[in-house]
């Protein structure tokens, strides 16, 4: 009547249930989740060969804003870095020690200064820099993979904006286009118009050949269009909704994350002050569905109904906005219940 | 070739397809669905000790209604009692017996009459008493934990009102406030106001130390706010989509539910008559994710669009509203189609 | 640290991550993942016998359509057929060979000419064939069960449309009525009205004794109603997203499919030309949630909020409508990443 060890080791290592992590990597569909299925997915992220199409020469058109738009320039770098999920050791909920290894190598976009000369920010983050735009504008992204551990070709694939195919920054074997396919080294600049119907919140991510696997480990971040002129909300926050599993951090345990955060007192704290213009964009960055509640709130949603709880999957975005008229410390959470309470939680405070 | 009787045992004993059900509760992570996983999580909720800021002293506010509003009161009490999921023992869209053990210790809210005097309804209900408001209104339920055997604190935490963080009815570790930890044997009347943005259907649930497993276990009701005046539809059916799983029943089978009963002639049968106005909220109270198909009908989504079978998901809720114009036997039911034929499916009668 | 070998059979064979794939028959409830499950479920459903309300005697209501509507006819069978999965024996996205066996017995719709002279399309169809209509018109669907080799009744049940009890093509056991058990051999026609609340696109399927697992064999379709007299886009695509598992194809390898298909080259290729009005139409056909993400377009959906990659569940659908203006060969793909790793994926070509 008891499980197996394998089946304990399984239920532990296991993605969704048990069910193989299989990730199509070049000519090789490989299972992630088996033993050494980590390893044997970068050795064959690695020997995927540049298509002829990525060929970085760059003849390839240069985007201009609409008149009153302009040119925002970014310089963004991927590369690995060592993230600890749990670094308060506490679960603040609960008041809980979380204990355990939590620490795994992540892939991040790194926001840069011009020239990718030094670091914008001292440390990585998970979701990497956030774009935003106005309709008009154009988003260029001067990205380099910067990585030297992985040896593998990465991306930036934009939601929501508008692009040619080669700044698409989708691998896609012998029809891949020159953003499709940055090698370890390689330099890329994409650019990326915000047209009217690019008004929202959308997530960016790696979808190189390597790219499930990737996305998982952190390479992914938000892009924010506005109307023109639009009022800026008083506070942004943005909160990737995302599950670290056994498979991708080789960790005994599966963490249910915000950010690359598990927990409260580690997913963000999110803060507001009464009166003000609060905005909260939520994305699914994995292979589950979620929802977005905070407690003490409600907002209307796109359809102008009123909710405090909307459901989302992966790579989709809700957006909770309202005035903040209620000071307190609050839980935001994913409802979900085997969610919630391995890690998808955290503090929004008002005061 | 054949699976082994631990995986097999497994396979009924899983949530979630063999990944375990862990619940964070207070100081510890139990795996709910280990062999004794069910009494270790009930002893470790035991043990949570109640919060320094949930000293139940009630020198907190008193919400009062907005002019023209009124103070709506109800007395609800937490207690466990047994429960059958087929009590009919039948599955009449099949004609199946269904057959084998289906009773299970619930822990349910239970309306009382003022001061805790008596019941208000002779038996145990899943959802939990129905709170109604108008905008304006406010709610002022007086809350007891009645429970004798469990041993543990419990709640109520509502969606879609507004409260202040004494009413919040969540457990926080050390930030717990009033009514976030009551205690067996204690009381605490929460009050809620209905906001113009609380208009719609909404579910409250436990939020205490152990509130995963207890709203599994029952712990869970609805709340309708209404503009002020609005006419109430003529049938106003509520059904709550979740599941009670072997390692919170500790019986042998898994059973996709209605209002805490599985398969049609035991899950609610709706009935209205032509003509009529009628309104149907569905809430999600798992960790899955539903559709809600009513054979035979349609009406407008929130958005405008016309839809037969919305998706949600836990503690969320959608809303079928529509005049009845087409008698017969019709079949509800979730169209998730692993959770249909497990006994996620009604009767809908119109005559 | 390895897994068992059953295991590694379990986690090919599982549906759902291991989880029963349970169907509910007639009188049995039988675990279609099991040893032998798919023939053990076909026998129980060549079991089921007719029930007395399902004479298809059709002294039933000859449905009229609405002053300037028309009976729109058609003819349609049910039969086995031998369905290649990957076809084209690669994944032209990754420039992978697929490789393996991929071919089984498929349960599909098929087009006939009046009388079921003979096939309308000579070759078999996932989806089967499109049936549309405007408001006022009365779909005639002439339907037979030709089957020979599974001896059992199916049906056809329609979303979106309005229909008398009669024509709801449900099986319900006792209460089973005319349209919903059509025996191997029988026909039935099928009358349903195009009102003005089924504007929109609708999936059809099986929903005979034996329903989940012939739906999921391919036994689904599409419903188009458009207003009286509305422009027709300028193309039109329907997509299902379904899986075909293990336990229901008896392969070894799990496909996740649009339109019986796995892995761009095999999945329908969407065309279109800039300038032209797209509509894209993208049904929920197992027991996942998915969204449906195209590359380098972005549109409005029914609340008024642009989205790229709109979620939906089983018999949902969202719709993509665009006018085209950016050319190239574009990705299309279920976001959620354990799916669009394993064959949910296409190319959308703009020339």
């Amino acid at each position: 009547m008891r499980e197996s060890p394998q089946s304990t080791r399984r239920s532990f290592f296991g993605l969704a249930g048990g069910v193989a992590l299989l990730c199509t990597i070049g000519g090789e569909e490989i299972d992630v989740s088996a033993p050494n299925g980590l390893e044997r997915a970068d050795r064959a992220a690695a020997r995927v060969q540049k298509p002829l199409g990525a060929s970085l020469k760059q003849d390839i058109p240069q985007i201009q804003p609409q008149p009153g738009g302009i040119r925002r320039e970014y310089w963004i770098q991927a590369e690995t870095a060592r993230w600890a999920i749990t670094p308060s050791g506490k679960d603040e909920w609960h008041g809980r020690a979380t204990g355990g290894r939590n620490a795994f190598t992540a892939f991040v976009y790194r926001a840069m200064t011009p020239g990718f000369a030094s670091y914008l920010v001292d440390h990585p983050t998970i979701p990497g820099p956030l774009l935003t735009g106005e309709v008009g504008d154009v988003l260029v992204v001067h990205f380099r993979n910067a990585d030297t551990k992985l040896d593998q070709a990465v991306t930036m694939h934009p939601h929501g904006v508008k692009y040619n195919p080669e700044y698409d920054g989708a691998y896609m074997g012998e029809f891949t286009r020159d953003g499709g396919f940055v090698a370890p080294g390689e330099s890329f600049t994409y650019q990326w118009e915000c047209t009217p119907d690019s008004v929202g919140a959308w997530p960016y991510h790696d979808h190189g050949p390597n790219h499930t696997l990737n996305s998982f480990r952190g390479l992914f971040g938000a892009i924010i269009v506005r109307e023109k002129g639009a009022k800026k909300p008083d506070r942004v926050h943005n909160l990737f909704a995302h599950q670290l599993a056994p498979p991708v951090t080789r960790l005994e345990r599966n963490f249910h994350c915000f950010n690359g955060r598990a927990y409260a007192g580690n997913t963000p704290t999110l803060t507001a002050r009464p009166g003000e213009d609060v905005e909260v964009n939520v994305f699914g960055q994995d292979s589950n569905f979620h929802t977005f509640h905070i407690h003490g709130h409600r907002w209307k949603d796109a359809a102008g109904a009123f909710t405090d709880n909307p459901g989302f999957g992966a790579n989709e975005c809700v957006r909770a906005r309202f005035t903040e008229d209620n000071p307190g410390r609050w839980l935001y959470h994913c409802h979900v219940f085997s969610h919630q309470d391995v890690g998808m939680a955290g503090w929004y405070l008002v005061e």
